[in-house]
């Protein structure tokens, strides 16, 4: 299973908003066809463990370790669990349940019908720590979300005149450009898009741009700004207008509820996963809010003596740190 | 003079009120005599210096290095100023020059009209740092004040119930309890002193104990707390008592004033040097009145989700940061 996993991370950022899935074909403790789900839109992981496979024949014969539930529905490809069962394969052991309304324990009753042992559940917190975007999409119906910041040693975000430039170090700089790559879409709050007038575009790494997000509830921000360009897709929360430009959409939300139909027309627009870059007022508000799932910090050895003091994480626990040439990568998880 | 700082720091802890002085006889390019300040009370570095030569004939052909102006007045020991004069050696090289009123100058003064050239200034910063508490202590007329606290990786001090237990790991409490030794006295608020019932001695560490000291303004502490069983001297900073047990002081303040009458009557009680270990708004404001030098803040990391937030340094600069099995600790001067 712990190989089925590793195939699968190898679709990162290609098949969203599809999970990651990586099969493994094992007979007689040795691997005989493995697989993984390698494009959005092509061939699910077991198709290509079964394809990979010399001798078909000995299926029935074969463990199939597979890291998600066989989806049980004619989507873009056939059933996996229909193929499962037409190959009479041995047994079938699955990481995780699918959380998938569409699929869910359908996949599994295929294959009992079939008459095929099954096994559920091995290193199912691996398989959720993979497919965290997928599950927190199916499961919450809104983005996960990763807050990022970088803080001074004496606690600082930016300086009073909200310069927060040179805190962080090159090697770290670069690093958020391959996180950025990574998540389907980045959100700034207003004070962030205009002092510092980001772009918000993957520069320092290969990969796609994320779908660019600013909330500026009562549209004070100047179009002339990069965030405006529509270079890339961006969407503008707010409290005023609803508007579709080509690149460009203005969303109109309600005060009251304003996170929550933010999330929830991200997750309409099939948004997995976002990250927040700041402001501290930006990120304490999500804080606030217990709207977050992974905090990222930069902690670098300079000060800025005074200004604007970093957010102050609530119900975090602590998940590793690193040590990026002097700066400290501090990761932290939401209980 | 690296070698005569090096000496010097062998009396640390030792010669307290007086600073650490080294001093390096140097005859064509060869040591030929070495000495320091041992003991408060005993003789001056340069006395030791001198009597560990072989032959004293040859001192006019010497260069005499010493961390601090030779002192001009007759204390417990006769002026060292007088005795490099009668010597006649050849050459002084003094780092600082004495802060302290009695002498600062007068030093240099005998050795010129004796006709002994002299340079100052040598590792002049390197002096200093290693007799910061006596310089600030002439000059400032208060103790050399280091904040030290405990966070969190969360950025906490405490829980909500004040429970500060386990911030920090076996290491680092240890090393806490040297930090104490090595200071005159110790502080804590009322808050810590009710909640922590701290003895605020040295267990884990050989050497001294601190002058304890309390801020207690109303008067708010039980007597049965571990601060007032007499056991070390310790001194109770209020509004509104003055009275001298056996080993426990009342001190009464003004309000408006209270934290400098605090550290003045430290400063005439000869404490050099303070470490004031918390909690939370103790030390915000010495940080808020800008009386504080050095910082020392472990980070960490565990998390408490919520509680009191740690101190927010102002005008801080980074000096430093240990790894500590797990734990950081950062440094931090004032600017």
């Amino acid at each position: 299973m712990r190989r089925a996993l590793e195939l699968a991370r190898l679709g990162f950022g290609k098949v969203s908003p599809n999970p990651m899935v990586g099969c493994v074909i094992v007979h007689h403790d040795r691997i005989v066809g493995e697989g993984f789900h390698q494009q959005y839109g092509g061939p699910h992981a077991e198709v290509n463990a079964i394809e990979s496979m010399e001798n078909k024949g000995i299926l029935p014969q074969c463990e199939v370790y597979v890291s998600l539930e066989p989806c049980a529905h004619q989507g873009k490809t056939p059933p996996c669990a229909s193929l499962l069962a037409k190959h009479k394969v041995g047994k079938v052991i699955i990481s995780n349940i699918d959380p998938n309304p569409l699929v869910a324990g359908k996949g599994i009753e295929i294959l009992k019908k079939a008459g095929i042992s099954i096994e559920t559940g091995l290193l199912e917190e691996e398989g959720k720590e993979l497919n965290k975007r997928f599950f927190t999409s199916q499961i919450l119906h809104r983005p996960y979300i990763i807050l990022k910041w970088a803080a001074t040693a004496d606690g600082f975000i930016a300086r009073k005149n909200y310069d927060s430039k040179w805190i962080s170090n090159d090697f770290s700089r670069k690093l958020v450009h391959k996180w950025r790559a990574e998540e389907d879409a980045i959100l700034v709050g207003k004070n962030t898009a205009l002092h510092d007038n980001p772009s918000l575009n993957v520069r320092d790494w290969v990969g796609k741009n994320p779908l660019r997000v600013v909330i500026d509830r009562e549209l004070k921000l100047k179009k002339d700004l990069n965030l405006f360009d529509q270079k890339i897709s961006t969407v503008c929360y707010n409290l005023n207008k609803d508007e579709a430009l080509d690149n460009l959409s203005y969303v109109e939300l309600e005060k009251a509820s304003f996170f929550h139909e933010m999330l929830a027309d991200l997750h309409a627009r099939k948004v997995q996963s976002i990250i927040v870059e700041g402001g501290a007022s930006t990120l304490q508000q999500f804080i606030d809010a217990g709207l977050w799932d992974e905090a990222r910090v930069f902690q670098s050895t300079n000060c800025f003596g005074d200004g604007i003091r970093a957010p102050q994480l609530i119900d975090a626990t602590f998940d590793g740190k690193e040590d990026l040439l002097g700066d400290t990568l501090i990761h932290f998880r939401k209980k």
